[in-house]
């Protein structure tokens, strides 16, 4: 991390739990501490592990600073949109929370998930929480922004909302479905991960006052960083090296994950098809299994669309022409996370 | 139903439906098609009573209108404030989708619940995407009222969702404990129930424009109609004649509810906390029960602050001074809930 961005970091964290205070009350300890805990701060396994990176924050933040950097200022003013930026990241957490209820996962970043301890129901209201938690922390803003760039941000922010439930309603209608192609896929990743990271950047430019070409841009740059970065995700869930990615080989097979290369090699209708209708893998079919999609043309072709996806989030960045010290590290940023082998 | 809450409620339901539309769309047909489920309006046993009578936005409606009446006009300007309303429905909507999931109630309103229809991982999001489409309400207001009266009402809504999930936490958490008293009851209910419907007036006197303590005045009312109408439905709970409440006698004993009769018994420590402590009932125990919480005097003490609610609410609502044909609604509507025996 730059010093910038730990900076940053900081801010958000302190942010973050401030807003989770408003629960830290008498009849709602262990309401708070369920939130804490999920935050990463408290219980077994808190740490840095445990939190994150905070990356959509972090954008929010950058894309800010990077806009009002001028030739007297190498870092332009961030300190105001830390509450949209906290928004974000409640958002995600409120989503991730409901998520791993909806997917039955008993762990996240190597803990038990909130529903694993607490069961469903207090899962469940926990999401719930944040996602308030969320929308109140918008309202923290005003008089530091001019009312009419807030209820805009406000508004993107709910639309986005609106885009991830849309996004998980085909999510989990497509694990029952076996006549999808790779139309499918699009409308759900831009739904599930695209959607809020283009929030990210475009309430960065907004905020910052920018010129509607900037904020599109920005929103473009964000939307194809989401794109890209899920598709190199579902790549390296099959063909990954298990010491960098921590999961088991191709764990996106076993778990039968509709992911790109999947629908790109049913859409073949051949090998992989008929043998994907044959209903579960086997552990011991795997590696033959992902061999066959590299045999059928499925990785060239995926890896050829994160390529484009990772092009176009670089051009978009360059057109949205961020400036300084929070430029450079969008840049950078960028690189690393569509370079990365985990 | 009134003229006027008749045209109310058909505003309200063709703004919900309006709202709703916004996932009518290809990918996401069925998606749409569990919330318009859920909402009452279409599959099996669709219709007025599994739409239900729409009273807290009607509540929103009756008092803005009554607010603005004047010698003039006998009935105040409404039709601005529906996008509100619309936003309060959708949120008591969403909250009764997660708690379906959460009690794991199978049928709400005779029908079928979502979840049971589509499964809890859909449930979830279904109820999640309602709490979107109503934050998006609120947004159809700009322009039609000044943008602190919206901003206003949107923190507010907010604060009060926070207030649902604390209720919903306790609620929840109570199921487990054995050490509960009197004192625990009034956090829970004033969360789950007497929040949302003190937010429905609140709002309505918020956007007439009302003085504060015209506001105050309509916030303590909906504040006291929710408790008293939740007292007498604790009431209702074990007492009500089975013809009438279309539940079976005493069915809140069977299910080990944490109603305001159960936790005055409770903290008496005498036959029916002896009872309580061993265990579930059974059916043939629940006659003997209910007469035993009459003996101890539990039944005159929740009667007792049944009618202190009752009176809260009622002296407070003359203090809010409504007027014209809403207000006369009001005070009618008023006393036929707190006047009923189902």
């Amino acid at each position: 991390m730059t010093d910038l961005t730990k900076q940053m970091f900081n801010a958000i964290e302190n942010d973050l739990q401030h807003q989770l205070a408003q629960l830290d009350h008498k009849h709602t300890q262990e309401y708070f501490n369920m939130l804490s805990y999920h935050m990463g701060w408290t219980g077994d396994g808190s740490g840095p592990e445990a939190t994150g990176k905070r990356l959509r924050p972090l954008l929010v933040l950058l894309s800010k600073a990077s806009i009002l950097a001028n030739e007297k200022e190498e870092i332009g003013e961030w300190e105001s949109a830390v509450p949209a930026a906290s928004a974000i990241e409640l958002i995600h957490n409120f989503s991730l929370i409901h998520d791993d209820i909806q997917d039955r996962s008993e762990k996240r970043r190597g803990r038990n998930t909130v529903w694993t301890k607490w069961g469903i129901p207090q899962g469940i209201n926990a999401g719930d929480g944040l996602f308030v938690l969320a929308n109140l922390s918008v309202f923290k803003m005003s008089g530091k922004h001019p009312s009419d760039r807030i209820n805009r941000v406000s508004e993107l922010i709910q639309k986005t909302c609106l885009d991830l439930t849309r996004g998980q309603f085909m999510d989990i209608s497509y694990e029952t479905r076996t006549d999808l192609t790779v139309e499918n896929y699009w409308p759900m990743i831009s739904g599930k991960t695209a959607a809020l990271i283009s929030c990210c950047t475009a309430i960065g430019a907004i905020l910052a006052g920018a010129d509607e070409s900037t904020i599109e841009a920005f929103q473009s740059y964000g939307q194809y960083l989401g794109l890209a970065f899920q598709v190199q995700d579902d790549i390296l869930g099959i063909w990954g090296k298990e010491e960098k990615t921590g999961k088991s080989i191709a764990s996106d097979l076993i778990e039968r994950k509709k992911s790109l290369p999947v629908l790109i090699s049913l859409e073949k209708k051949g090998e992989f098809y008929e043998r994907w209708q044959k209903g579960a893998f086997k552990p011991e079919e795997i590696r033959e299994l992902s061999e066959l999609l590299v045999r059928d043309g499925t990785l060239l072709k995926a890896t050829e669309i994160a390529e484009q996806m990772t092009d176009l989030a670089i051009n978009n960045l360059r057109m949205a022409n961020p400036r300084g010290v929070a430029g450079k590290i969008l840049f950078d940023m960028t690189d690393k996370l569509l370079n990365r082998e985990h």
